[in-house]
């Protein structure tokens, strides 16, 4: 399957280059490609900037948010979660429908410093306010619980034995990114239910931020649930 | 020491019955001593009546809020949230004044029924605001990411491979709770800082009341930080 990313960051990178390893066709979307590619400096992490990144990935293409999604089988919103509706309104509500959309975004509101604080949270998600808006899309919410680094290589921590979470409304698309994720290395992929319980994942956001100052900082933990 | 209770209901039992096990002290603190001891029937989830437990439980006694707590050398709030700030000004803030406050309260409203809203959540907490209201308490908060059985037996799950958090200000509070922890077979003791980190605490019961659900319903689980 082609597989059309969204967002062009850490979480962007992580995952489409651990797809395009695993034989998926990957095609990056961002805003504007010659923009994204123009950039020659760090970006605001110190990290190499996209093209660089890019360049040593052959095979993978970058496009604008509508063409990505449009050639995929299956998107991946991998934007902020101030950039996601946006970003989702570029690819183009044709373009996602009937597709399955992984939505990876957190409601991160940095803007009081950290830990942030959530921009939907407990009685809305912003899982569920992207299938709200373009509701011919299937949004499976997953792998937000954890660091880029864990969600491509669950196996490097703990051997794997920990949990990822799965919620949506659409079983066949459930399972879909199910044995997606099983293919990264995940074995406990959890299915929480319908998509309203992508707000119990999305608030366990406000642990994970105090989490990763407990544990060190690196963001490589996560949660098992013991059962 | 001596342990005030404030509470009677589920928790509370649990916690009381098994802080005398450990050889402690226990008073439990209510509204109205003689009406809780007044009702003969059955519980809202149909368990026995606070007396009939209370009467298999010889030298736990039974007092006012303010009198318990005014006995007691540590305090625990074993009340439910919208019951928590009303239960601890009945206790009196000289009662509390310099005393351990081990708060296991959660936010929960449900009004619109099941899974619970927060009515506290992101930008604040409940245990904050009974440290603000109380200053003088030292408050450690606690327990409230797992149901009764699993606070008092976490043996019992998984062999005790599991966490269990502590927020608070004052650290010598927090070594008193966390020591306590461990007298009921906590081994995984994860001190997350200050009392704002409760906020990921309590905001996690969100993800807490979803695994109820997806688990079967007895609450018979709890998280591991796997890090």
């Amino acid at each position: 399957v082609k597989i059309a990313v969204l967002g062009t960051g850490v979480v962007g990178q992580s995952l489409g280059g651990r797809l395009a390893e695993l034989g998926h066709q990957v095609v990056f979307g961002t805003r504007e490609p010659d923009a994204t590619l123009a950039r020659t400096g760090p970006d605001q992490f110190g990290r190499p900037p996209f093209g660089a990144w890019l360049h040593e990935h052959p095979g993978i293409e970058l496009a604008t948010f509508a063409d990505a999604a449009a050639q995929a089988d299956l998107v991946v919103n991998a934007t902020s979660g101030h950039g996601s509706l946006p970003a989702l309104r570029a690819a183009g509500d044709d373009n996602l429908a009937g597709k399955v959309l992984v939505d990876i975004s957190n409601a991160l509101d940095f803007s009081a410093g950290f830990p942030p604080h959530l921009f939907v949270k407990d009685t809305d998600s912003l899982g569920e306010q992207i299938q709200r808006e373009f509701p011919r899309a299937r949004v499976v919410k997953t792998l937000h619980t954890v660091t880029a680094s864990v969600m491509i290589g669950p196996k490097d921590l703990a051997g794997g034995d920990h949990t990822v979470f799965v919620s949506g409304d659409d079983p066949e698309a459930k399972q879909v990114v199910t044995d997606l994720l099983h293919s990264f290395g995940w074995t406990d992929v959890l299915d929480l239910g319908d998509l309203s319980t992508a707000r119990g994942t999305e608030m366990y956001v406000g642990l994970w931020t105090r989490l990763l100052s407990a544990t060190g900082g690196t963001g490589h933990f996560n949660i098992k649930v013991v059962r």
